[in-house]
């Protein structure tokens, strides 16, 4: 089974939205060992969207549009799909009733443009829409298969859970195909992709010829770089136990070489590292940031529950606010000490076990004669003051990123080391 | 003039990073006044590459290949580039000489991988790399062109700039193609995009048959929805004049019958147009945030030059870090009250003229018997102690991000409403 995903849409080809549902669909679809060589993008247009429908199914087993659903005259997937499978368009009266309805829950009237999103083509089936008033459409084009889903992710995604992968499976199961995968996450920060690259280097080449276990770095920006294991097994057990013994392998290589810097797996961010640890010691937390501008604090309040461990923070943008509300000395704002003593502070100001704090240069200028990228971060938990400087790259925006989560990681080092 | 893009790399497939490169192209093309009809995506196979190529010779005048040039066996845009010109590949001293100095600027030696980067296609002409090892492609097939450029942003946008965009200009003003395009966003914050394509819709069904001017709305989600009004006139000077008398027919529209939600135009964020309105006044700004945990604050500091009148922030997450530092009365934190006390208590804590405050529930539970969007608005300013109760839709992330723009909305129109 090879899955090809066409997004359908103008605005995709002016770049005024960014395609997120290929990457998505891409991400289940190798999660669940499907294979995808081709994505296209095509705009509201009948003749192109017939040839890029037609360039798919030349190629590929299966395609999934995603797109041009909605109630507009824009919205002409339906009929491309109709002249794709040579078949004429059905208006029909049950979606109608179903759409009128979910107007009518909703408190208003439908209005006539809504017909068209019960319009079938004549042999395909359909998705039940739950989130939206478009169904989906499954349209068989000799053994291929065509599914149509809404451009809007939300109810794309749930469709793609409810109808399409589990289709998609049982095909793949139909033809024979038996392996499973698995894969993990290695997320780590404070290393260069070539230095995890070296760290892993003879695995990796060792590998190459393996095509049960493959190992890729993914740089992720602000969020580190991430190191993907993929196994294929025979069965789900097997990929397990294939992709066990290789995350085993791969630690072990990462951690001798480059110390502590795997701080999570999958999807967990470093906010949410932090939040365990400070739930297992049943500590609270307050920062003070600076450079950061609140960045840290809006990190640490997306971990669900965050109102057990997390008092609050302090946006010490001034220096006046840091002089007199954290108790810094006047000096240069820019400093270990002016770290330690802004943590120190915001652990007094908000009643908190531990304070965490940021200070430092986003640039384009320097400030109290320190460079762009220059920052501190201070620790302040029980009797420990600790601080630890940086030298970070970027713009502003970019430094500032880097610095929230250097802070974090510093905070989980030291958490870890003071156990 | 049709131009396709061909992004190549199996991690896109994957989903394991997004495409933002063809977005970016997109973007600039359209801004150009040149046409694209499709984007493709590739993985790092020869046989598929080669196909996705001759796809898109196939259906466009010009392709901009981005990916493929590293220094990796991965790595084989160059190779199927040869196929598909069906001339061989050169390995180019002169290139081996740049590459090798850009490694010793570096203080390093260049690993003989690099070498593949100094592979061209016979009759293929090089962009210079400036800021990167592989230098871009440009491979005449016939009449048209492909283009090729690396998948790193930084390097893929330069060499657009430098030498695809002047070229396909050349191309255009070759084949006696002479209009300019020009276009405007108007931003908006507080109304739905049915209600906005209501009150234009007159004009809107109007221009359908017009193509010197056309209307747009795209939803940007926690950004508002933007109207774009696009203008392709002779020459530069009459697109700006279509575009102009458009702009003033649209906004009198919107203003009429929905009330000053246009806060900027065009790149301007709410953040912006709040700072320029403090700065005219010279007043100076602090905030308290819970429900938002910093968001508002981190928002602020990316505007150049925040310093000068942001003075900084309390995130009030505990309810005690309200009652004890921002003075607010024991009893609900999610009231209107405790919205006025935070924007008062922080005013005062920081020093600033005017405090801005927001709290409100983002779920998944209700909280002092109000439903997750509820959300209180609290604007101190001079004597005036002002509040906004707001319903938002949506999950935890998205009531918050929604939470920081309408707070500055507020903010915008209470400083309009008191000059």
């Amino acid at each position: 089974m090879r899955v090809e995903v066409v997004a359908v849409g103008t605005e995709l080809l002016l770049g005024q939205i960014p395609d997120t549902n290929s990457q998505w669909i891409g991400e289940q679809l190798a999660a669940n060992g499907i294979a995808s060589h081709f994505h296209q993008h095509v705009g509201d247009n009948h003749e192109r969207i017939v040839l890029a429908f037609r360039t798919a199914l030349a190629r590929s087993d299966a395609v999934i549009v995603c797109g041009g659903l909605g109630p507009t005259q824009d919205d002409i997937t339906r009929a491309a799909l109709a002249e794709v499978m040579n078949v004429s368009l059905e208006r029909r009266d049950d979606l109608i009733e179903v759409i009128r309805a979910m107007f009518a829950s909703r408190s208003r009237t439908m209005p006539d443009n809504n017909l068209l999103q019960a319009d079938v083509p004549r042999g395909a089936t359909i998705i039940p829409q739950t989130r939206g008033t478009a169904p989906g459409l499954v349209c068989p084009v000799g053994q291929k298969v065509v599914y149509a889903v809404p451009g809007v992710p939300y109810e794309m995604t749930d469709m793609f859970q409810r109808a399409i992968l589990p289709d998609l499976l049982a095909r793949e199961r139909a033809s024979g195909a038996t392996s499973v995968i698995s894969s993990r996450v290695l997320r780590t920060w404070g290393a260069s992709e070539s230095a995890l690259a070296e760290a892993v280097g003879e695995r990796f080449d060792a590998l190459e010829d393996d095509a049960r276990v493959t190992i890729a770095f993914l740089a992720s920006g602000i969020e580190g770089i991430k190191v993907r294991i993929t196994a294929r097994g025979d069965d789900a057990a097997h990929a397990a136990r294939l992709l066990a013994d290789e995350e085993v392998h791969v630690r072990a290589l990462i951690v001798d070489q480059l110390g502590d810097i795997i701080f999570g797996v999958d999807e967990e961010t470093m906010e949410d590292v932090v939040a365990q640890r400070l739930l297992a010691r049943g500590a609270t937390l307050a920062v003070a940031e600076s450079v950061t501008g609140g960045l840290i604090a809006s990190r640490l309040v997306n971990v669900v529950g965050a109102s057990t461990w997390f008092r609050g923070g302090v946006v010490s943008y001034a220096s006046h606010v840091k002089f007199d509300l954290l108790g810094v000395s006047e000096g240069p704002v820019v400093s270990a000490l002016a770290a330690r003593q802004m943590a120190h502070g915001v652990r007094r100001v908000m009643g908190a076990d531990i304070g965490l704090s940021v200070t430092g240069v986003a640039g384009p200028e320097e400030q109290d004669g320190q460079a762009p990228g220059t920052v501190f971060v201070g620790v302040a938990l029980g009797e420990i003051l600790r601080d630890a400087s940086l030298r970070l790259p970027g713009d502003r925006p970019r430094i500032r990123a880097y610095s929230a989560i250097s802070a974090l990681d510093v905070l989980r080092r030291t958490l870890d080391d003071t156990r």
